[in-house]
């Protein structure tokens, strides 16, 4: 067992959706990421909060085990976002977003996180997921989100990021504009000739593919009945992936296999309630059972199998 | 081994896509579905041409050992359909329409193809897929394709149909459309509910979800690199899939997800060439081949595997 670090946002997001209005329920990629890689491994959270974040958000965290040791409280306002679902969930509209403190935040890695292994850089400024890296010693493993924003408006930045990174995940949209390219076999490769040596695209309720090694892994995404709130859903994937890892300590194709069937479980849990309200009372036999649904969503017989029941 | 009966359109198609216009090469949903067949089991097909119908595509279709007592043909010109695909093959426009022959089609089944156990009634107005229903004898499988024009034109003799099948195999926006509700797992349930107790969602690039005895199978798509002309990737699918049945002649859920990563399997050169072109050059090496990339496509390591290396 290893540890994981997350560097992101932490914030209040107000929701629009098919249930109303939700005000300020927590939100940001650190928060989502750290309590999913907490089902699996010892989880540091590095970002910053405005004196005017709750209580219980704090609490939340804490709860699931996340070291707050590298969680700064600024003189001002929490990053905010407000934003509204399409009734169908599937697309979104951000109405409003105040950076606050986040703003002027350059994370600091406390001492004694900085020699994490599995490092987790969410979707902010590439510049500040450089100041990550020239902070940490030597990681295993460093995967990092990213998203059109910073596609065109710091594509340099970018690049010199994806440069020192392993891992980048990134959804299907978003592959295909950094690559400049549409087929997504073409995009994830010239994504890999960009610096990551391993490749996961995001297809939300289609699922993901890993490139790793000159092979494709297709995951299946669980079907859900009852969507309540996609907010987090990519940020808890990558979480969830990278502390599945953490936990095995090893980087393998197969276990990143289970890794992302992994953060593909977390994930799922995390749609199924508003902001982390379902995520956080996932139980570790939940996790294991809906594993198992995994298996058998995507199980058929395979040549190999065939072969060895001839 | 069993066989299969196939009943609907056999066409001329222009298609207008990013490597220029090709004109008038073969097409219509029974076309593709019976070559797809041809792979696994013997194929019977049922439609009509019109005189003008090139002698080409009838050797096409006789190359692949179809049968093709049950194609009339009929004084006047054959079924058209122009289209034009958008740059990166995601979507389509219909310029031209021209049922011809076909506008006063009736399918006749010869006597000796009456009693196949098998049987695909291809996306044709519901009333002619009734038609043939009620001359075949008590077919082991019947699985039926439609479409929006249906659904929104023909609801009721639609209707008609869907209580008579086994199968449906539908687009994911039109089971969306035919359920009336988006999440798919609700739909699912809705289109069972119309009677056939099997249904195959098609998702394009996506894959595909078997609804089967309350268990969802999420099938990969293979993730090709040059597509070149998704024409008729769907009929190719579902007379890929009921080829294998008839192949196997059973139908039990094991055997239906193989179906399914079959009808993918065809599905996947189907679209690797204009028209036809690539699908008839299909080794059954080459089909093998591809199933066994299907396995390590999907394959990851399940909970029962696990506990089985502990």
């Amino acid at each position: 067992m290893s540890s994981m670090l997350v560097v992101g946002s932490v914030a209040t997001d107000t929701i629009h959706n098919h249930l109303g209005t939700h005000t300020r329920v927590l939100g940001g990629s650190a928060t989502f990421a750290s309590i999913a890689g907490s089902f699996y491994a010892p989880v540091k959270l590095v970002g910053v909060v405005g004196n005017d974040f709750p209580d219980a958000g704090v609490q939340v965290l804490r709860q699931r085990g996340v070291d707050l040791r590298g969680l700064e409280v600024a003189d001002g306002p929490t990053f905010f976002w407000e934003g509204r679902y399409s009734p169908d969930l599937t697309s979104r509209e951000s109405l409003k977003t105040e950076l606050g403190v986040f703003a002027s935040f350059h994370p600091k890695i406390p001492a004694e996180h900085r020699d994490t292994p599995y490092v987790m850089l969410g979707n902010i400024h590439p510049d500040l997921q450089v100041e990550v890296l020239d902070q940490v010693k030597k990681p295993k493993l460093v995967i990092a989100d990213t998203m059109n924003f910073w596609i065109t408006g710091a594509p340099n930045e970018l690049a010199r990021m994806l440069a020192r990174i392993d891992l980048l995940v990134i959804n299907e949209e978003e592959a295909r504009q950094l690559a400049g390219v549409h087929n997504l076999m073409k995009a994830a490769r010239a994504l890999l000739a960009m610096g990551p040596s391993l490749v996961v695209i995001k297809r939300g309720e289609y699922g993901a593919l890993l490139f790793e090694g000159g092979s494709v892994f297709s995951a299946p995404a669980y079907p859900c009945e009852d969507v309540q709130d996609p907010t987090g859903a990519g940020d808890t994937f990558a979480g969830g992936m990278l502390g599945f890892l953490a936990q095995q300590d090893r980087i393998d194709g197969a276990t990143l296999r289970r890794a992302v069937i992994h953060g593909s479980v977390v994930a799922s849990f995390c749609v199924e309630g508003l902001s982390v309200e379902r995520l956080v009372r996932v139980q570790p036999a939940e996790v294991e059972a809906r594993y198992a649904a995994f298996g058998r969503l995507a199980h058929f017989a395979t040549a190999a199998e065939l072969g060895s029941l001839a």
